[in-house]
């Protein structure tokens, strides 16, 4: 049975979600809030060698918070963990968290990517990352720009720019599923000459462009990284310096523990759209998200959820860079510059 | 740089390995058992829902062992685990194992496949996977049959026959990367139409018969599985009964850490060429081998040796379809007699 993309093609066409972004062009960075209208299940895996988190323990089966308020995604690396921290205090702000007795706890995993040196801005003396998560999740909505936004504003493929994307599918069964990233890999969204996306096999109604999928066989070897060299020259020893950080979500119900599976099966769109992946120097990450309401999904059930997940990932990781822009002091062209 | 493959394209390019199959037609089913010239570092990631395994705990970074004798994969669900035994038990009569003190106790990981409604004779009375466990490791030679051989030959994949796969690859700094794998996944190698496999993009010298990549976009909906139809009929409920087992390997040196990283990223080579993977109804997981000796990998070093690891798992995982051939009872076809 053929899937269809949900109204929007955006992760908030899964009921109850928000989306909002916020960035600075002179610092190259930003922040993207995503929230719910009510707290939601939550899971997450990591699968890269170098990730950068916050309240990600919470998440697994075996702990007590059953749900959560908000999910970061912010560029800024370790001091990009501070945009949880604005929006946990305006969260707090309206009411919103866990109330134990008199206290209010607002509960808000992160995630961050490396952009610190990306030609921005850094120099700055008080943290902004605060100040950016407060004003992304002021600004949640359902409609949210792509590309060169929030924490894709400063992000960086291997040839071209990275950016945020997004992308959603409604299974056979009514069921919606959306995915939403920030992409910023080690590895290459495009096939050696960088016309055709790797996720190319997935794109829906022209939302990559249409170049199409690569013929060629026999790609193994990486191509030399633009970004590797110019971050760190052409005989760079290290660089660890990028990730991958992206949220898929339903509005079926799942457990915490089918969250976590979730998360995990949404890994394969990682690996299907950036080659290579999870790589020691990728913080690659997934949050697997339900926002639904009753009797929680069968395996089968699942199994279509969580392949629907990373479908619209390896979409949306395709979508972050088509979407990107150019801006002053960028390092790497766009893809549709090239 | 362009990476070439091994001389014999399998596993056992990487200096110090060997494989060997043992199956039982009847039973259809089959043990296949890699083991070392001398005890190698491993590490193991599971990320599939419904995994069968022995002695994989052992192989966490922080446990005390620092290598182990062989690993085995094997068809018969929790049955096949016995293949171990007759491992471990064929090691000591050769010397081999840990010493502690007059103790000797060789170290077999292990993980099976669910190959038990597959038409073949499973009404045994004494558990036959202990023989063909012993009789795999006897075989143990540098050249080993694929497809139809040793734990793949009662493999299914969705559309077609599954069966065992190898594939090898030399980096552009000699250092040589392997793939074994015994390949029963719910998801299909192949896209719809069942001509081009989703691994064709990394096909080497022709080794998948050369069908090409599909030109396909707007791929997202996973077909109706022939397997699930023949072994729960049209209405199933449940399709647990699958699974994808590998075995990547180095002949550089890693760390037991580092044989788990290379596991992680040896993943993305199952999401590249079955879709959907790493379903709750399959007990996916990788082990990552390493048998050079020396100072161990850098970081960069590790991402190239994954990315090679991925690489190879998609191919072998094709190649163990591409070479199943048809035996009397199949539920399904092979790929080349489609």
């Amino acid at each position: 049975m053929a899937y269809t993309t949900g109204p929007r093609n955006l992760i908030t066409d899964v009921a109850g979600l928000r989306v909002g972004n916020a960035q600075d062009a002179a610092l190259k960075s930003g922040t993207t809030v995503l929230s719910g209208d009510a707290p939601f299940v939550a899971g997450v895996h990591v699968m890269g060698g170098a990730p950068g988190t916050r309240e990600t323990d919470l998440l697994a089966p075996d702990k007590s918070v059953a749900a959560v308020d908000a999910l970061v995604l912010s560029g800024g690396s370790a001091f990009g963990l501070d945009a949880c921290s604005g929006v946990t205090e305006a969260l707090r702000a309206r009411g919103r968290g866990l109330q134990l007795g008199a206290a209010l706890i607002p509960l808000v995993p992160g995630a961050i990517l490396f952009d610190l040196l990306n030609g921005g801005a850094k120099d700055w003396v008080q943290n902004p990352y605060a100040d950016l998560g407060r004003e992304a999740f002021e600004a949640s909505d359902y409609d949210f720009a792509l590309g060169s936004h929030g924490a894709g504003t400063g992000a960086l493929a291997a040839m071209q720019k990275g950016g945020l994307g997004s992308a959603s599918l409604v299974l056979s069964d009514g069921t919606t599923v959306g995915a939403l990233v920030a992409a910023n890999p080690v590895g290459s969204v495009t096939t050696p000459g960088e016309r055709h996306f790797w996720a190319a096999p997935f794109e829906m109604d022209g939302e990559l462009g249409g170049a199409g999928v690569d013929t060629q066989t026999g790609l193994c070897a990486a191509p030399a990284s633009l970004k590797a060299e110019a971050l760190f020259g052409t005989n760079a020893t290290s660089t660890r310096a990028n990730t991958t950080i992206a949220i898929v979500a339903t509005d079926r119900a799942l457990t915490k523990a089918q969250c976590h599976r979730l998360a995990v099966a949404a890994h394969d769109g990682i690996a299907r759209a950036i080659v290579p992946a999870h790589t020691p120097s990728d913080g690659d990450l997934v949050f697997g998200v339900s926002t639904g309401a009753g009797e929680p999904a069968s395996d089968m059930e699942l199994a279509e959820i969580g392949h629907g997940a990373a479908l619209c990932l390896s979409r949306a990781i395709a979508r972050a860079v088509y979407e990107a822009t150019p801006a002053e002091g960028d390092l790497l062209p766009c893809y549709r510059s090239l």
